[in-house]
Order: structure tokens, then sequence, then C-alpha cells
């Protein structure tokens, strides 16, 4: 109804310079559909994952390269869990008259340099003006050998449960900043957490790893960590018929420098490793004792699948059960 | 950083009920990522395309239904523009809390009845909370026949210019509603256009006739007209680096049953048959004589592909440069 096709050109022209083609894109920007070759006995992978103003992000506090860097990792982090490779990204941006062409550049200088990182070209997508804030829909698509995915559904009872990484720093850094807001909103002494630490937040997929399973048939079951550890390891239950149980102390914490000493780094709090979102770790279960270490990245096994549908956490001397997002304590002990 | 969970949810579990698989589609609804399987010796086609409120629909304009219908046809019409068969649709759907859950169920039930219509299994998506209104992003993979597809870059001069069906209906109705608000405004007689013929808007993705035409390799170069004839001929001899005459008494007009007799169809204005947007029929190039209607649809001669750069609008007798968007009058016949 109301169009910008100018500053839209504009926006397309950007993109387009910015993208490149890879070795899959047979024709990228610049006609109806991008037109992408698949590797012969591969199966197609897509995802895709909103990144909206105020909901995902806030442009008072995450840098647009983070907003960028992240938005692609989203994509990214849901193929690892597929055990697939990447192949080519597809933004659909929508912007408000009032965003800065500077907020736009810097994001997608962050998403360009995430995408080179794992070399994905940019193949696509659709730009529109937006009638308030930021959206920007990630759409990846990557290929798999043929019946070789790993699914949510395959956690079988006894499978041992291993996430990769460390939990927690993302959702733990986000809590500082409402709390320093809220602070500060009293005229007390604001505590903003400074953009160093905010800097640290530029989650890798993990790509390598996802794929160093699947080529060994390792994992039973995979999911990102994209909603919280007590959320999509729900999800993972719920999609192979299985319940779970995790050790508290096993699940590993992400150490947070503070601003004064970032020598003195603290680990999270446990709910934060627990129900924190956008860690981008991958959760998966297997029936082979994993390395310590895989492609460079820690793995962690924090517990076990079970027979018994629903979860639990296992404490120092007792068990409480453990919800999507929260937890109960029971009144007694198991 | 506030997030939905429970309404997320409710979204996911509805559009996944309402989801079916097809034959192309191994893993839909439920993991990190959909896996597709692309028929042999095929390329695989990506297209998004955002439908924003306040932008692409108004709410208190178009129905739902009619609005998750056109959601669809946006990326199947890019899919038909390739020559290509769809093969799923993604949605990434972002809501603000004010929308009425009906009115998600009646955007849903139009996206999916057109979806049903080419046998498209809407196969995954995001879903997120919105901070204002309704933006909806339709993802459409296809496939084609390995370097098949009909790009917008073959054209070549001497080339016929056609196109399918009838222009210009969906900006002319636009306008008549832009004006009644507007009479509205002025607290004269609202002339609201009638529902019936909002929903006569329901624009049927060429699907069937761009396969025509790829089969029989008669397309040298082909758009779809989302943006305008103007604008996109326009798109398509940029790419082929060519310029193009059209006859304005050659263009196919969409006419309209006004509100009191809807026996009395009019033709739309010259100027929404050449700058509207929204008809989601297709212009392509050609060396043949095509026939007067391909798979139940008119096709109509419009003009020709020329060396010369630059778009002319030839009239009963004089010639007008012809720009996107817009035309301007020469001075002098040429």
């Amino acid at each position: 109804v109301i169009r910008m096709p100018l500053s839209e050109r504009k926006l397309i022209e950007r993109i387009r310079r910015s993208a490149r083609g890879g070795e899959g894109v047979v024709t990228g920007i610049g006609d109806d559909c991008a037109v992408l070759r698949i590797p012969s006995g591969h199966e197609m992978l897509v995802t895709t994952d909103f990144s909206i103003e105020n909901v995902h992000f806030r442009r008072d506090w995450h840098p647009p390269e983070l907003v960028g860097w992240r938005c692609l990792t989203r994509g990214l982090s849901d193929i690892a869990a597929m055990g697939g490779e990447p192949l080519a990204a597809f933004l659909s941006l929508a912007i408000a008259s009032d965003v800065p062409q500077q907020w736009v550049s810097r994001f997608l200088k962050g998403l360009l340099k995430l995408a080179k990182k794992f070399n994905v070209p940019l193949a696509g997508g659709d730009t529109a003006q937006s009638k308030g804030g930021i959206q920007a829909d990630i759409i990846v698509v990557g290929s798999v050998p043929e019946g070789k995915a790993i699914l949510r559904s395959g956690a079988k009872p006894g499978d041992q449960i291993y996430v990769t990484g460390k939990l927690g720093a993302a959702s733990a850094i986000l809590k500082n900043l409402q709390q320093s807001e809220l602070s500060k909103s009293k005229q007390s002494r604001a505590k903003r957490v400074p953009v160093p630490i905010i800097r640290q937040l530029r989650p890798l997929p993990r790509l390598e790893i996802g794929q160093w399973l699947r080529e060994r048939r390792m994992a039973s079951a995979m999911i990102d960590l994209s909603d919280g550890l007590s959320t999509d390891l729900d999800h993972l239950c719920e999609e192979s018929h299985v319940g779970a149980e995790i050790e508290a102390e096993g699940i590993p914490r992400a150490r947070l420098g503070s601003a004064k000493s970032r020598s003195a780094k603290n680990p999270v709090a446990l709910e934060f490793a627990l129900h924190g979102g956008d860690d981008y770790e991958l959760l998966f279960t297997s029936t082979a004792e994993l390395p310590s270490k895989v492609a460079g990245v820690q793995v962690t096994r924090i517990g076990r699948i079970t027979k018994t549908l629903g979860m639990r956490l296992l404490g120092d001397d007792k068990a409480q059960r453990l919800k999507a997002g929260g937890w109960e304590h029971f009144t007694k002990q198991e």
C-alpha cells in the first residue's frame, strides 16, 4: 500500500554488492528465485528464524554487528543440529524509516562476517519497509547425506546426554542489562554491562562438531540450545517419547568477567545455564562415551535419557521435577 | 528479551496440525530444520517474500483469508516465474499481542487453501511475538530440471513480449479504497469497495503456464508481475541488457464490476495496468508466436525487446519514454 521503492532498491543493491556466490549457488540475488545445486545423494535442509527488535534484541543494548551476527547464528545453529552443511543464506529484512542507514550497514557487516567465516553465500531474500522497528528473518538452506540427518526423535532410554561449550552467558548478561536499567530508572547509579562483554556474545554455530557426530553416527538425537536447556531438552524428549535425568553439578556454566577485574570470572547462576536461551550450543544423546573435546569444543555429559517420561534435576541429595522454563521443588526426596 | 512461549507454542501447534507432509518432505515441522528431497537431476529454487501489515495489507480492508492466500501467492508466483515446481512452503509469522486468535486462524485458513490447491505442504517456519502489527515472511522452495530455470537475463533484441491474464485489478481496487477513505474523512458518503470485489482478488500463481513454457523452451526470459508491469519489465531489461517497446493498446486491462451493477464492467485505467503491482501474472519474452490461451489462461503480446536501452510506450500516434513506476511525456514525437 505504501512503498519505498527507492530505499528498498538501495538496500537490495547494498546486499547484492556484499553478497558472494558460492559453488552451490547457480543464480543468486537478482532473479525471482535463487537457483541452488544440492550435492548428489544429499537431502536438503531448510530453517527460518526471526530476529525482531525489542523481542530478540534492543537497539540501545546490542551493537548492530552483533545483531547481524546472531541473526545468522540462529539459522546456522539449526543446520548444525541436524549434522548438516550450510549451502546458502537468505535474508528478509524490514526496516522502519527512522532506522539509520548506518545501522543497516553495520548489521549487514556483522552478518556477512559470520557468513564468510563459514563460507555461506547470501543468495537472496526480500526487503520491505516496516511500520515500526526492525524485523529480520534469516533462512538457511543446507544439505546432509540422504537419510543421515540427526533428528530430535532418535533418543533411547539409557542414552547419555551431552552438551557442547558452556551455558548461560547470554541470558545472564541480559539479566544484568535489565537490572542496570531498573536501577537507572530508580535514579541510582547505572550498572551498564560494558560493551566488551557484550562483544563476547558472538556465538559460533557448532557446525563442525555436528558434522563430526553425524559422520561417526555418534548421536542418536540432537537439538540446538536456542530456547534454553530445559525447554530444548523437553522438545527432544517429547519428539523421542522419553524422559531425562540431568545432574545439576554436571551442567557446564559460562563464566563472566566482571567489569572491574576481568581476571576474576564467576560462573553464572544455575538458572541461567538451565533455562536461559540464545546459547546456540548443541544438546545431543549418544550411547558412546565422547571425548571431552571435539573440534576444539568442550563436550560435557550432563545426564541420561530415561524410559520414565518427564525431566528430573538431580542435586546433591535430592531430585526435583524439571519443567521447561522453570522448575518445581518436590515435597519429598526421591 | 520478552518471550511468549505459551502462545507461540499454541501457534506452532495450530500450524503443525494444519500442515501436511508432501512426498518431497522427509521431516517437516518439529525439528531444527525441515528435511526435503529434491528430484534427481533437478536444481533447487528458493524465494522469500514479506507480507507486512500497513505496508502490504490493512487489517480493516483485507479479510484475513485473503491476506493468507496472497502471502503464499507471492512465493508461488516467483517459482512460476522460473518455470519451476513448488516443493514446500515455510512461514515465519510475527504477531502482536492485540491480534485476535481468530485473525490468525482465518489467515492460516486462506494460506492453506491455496497450498492445498497446488499440493504444497507447509513444512516449517518460525513464530514470534511482534512489537506491533503482523509480519509474515513466506519462503517457498521448489525445483526445476538442471540448467532449465527461466531467468530474467535471457531476453534478446527482437523477442516478443507477452503477459498472462489481465492487469491492474489489485491496484485499481486499492485506489478505490484509499479514495473512499479520504472522502469518508471529509464527512462525505463513504464509497467502500464491497467485500465481494475484494474477494475477487485471489490471484492464482501461474505455475502451469510457467512449466508449459519451460518444457517447450518457449520463453527466453521471464519475471512475475509483483511490482507492476513498468517496474518488472525494467528489471528484466536491466538483467538482459536490452530495451523494450510496449504498445499501450495491447496491454490487457482487468475489468472491475461496479458495486451497483455487477454486469457493467469497465476496464481499469491504463496507469493501473502499467504501474500497479500485485497482479502476480507472468511477463515473458519469446521468439515464438504463442497461442492466445495456454493452460486456460489468456496470453497477450504487448510489445518487443529492442537493442536500444530504455523502455518506450507506443500510443496511437506518439511514443513516450516509459519509466519504472511512472512515465514522462516526450516533448516531440519520435
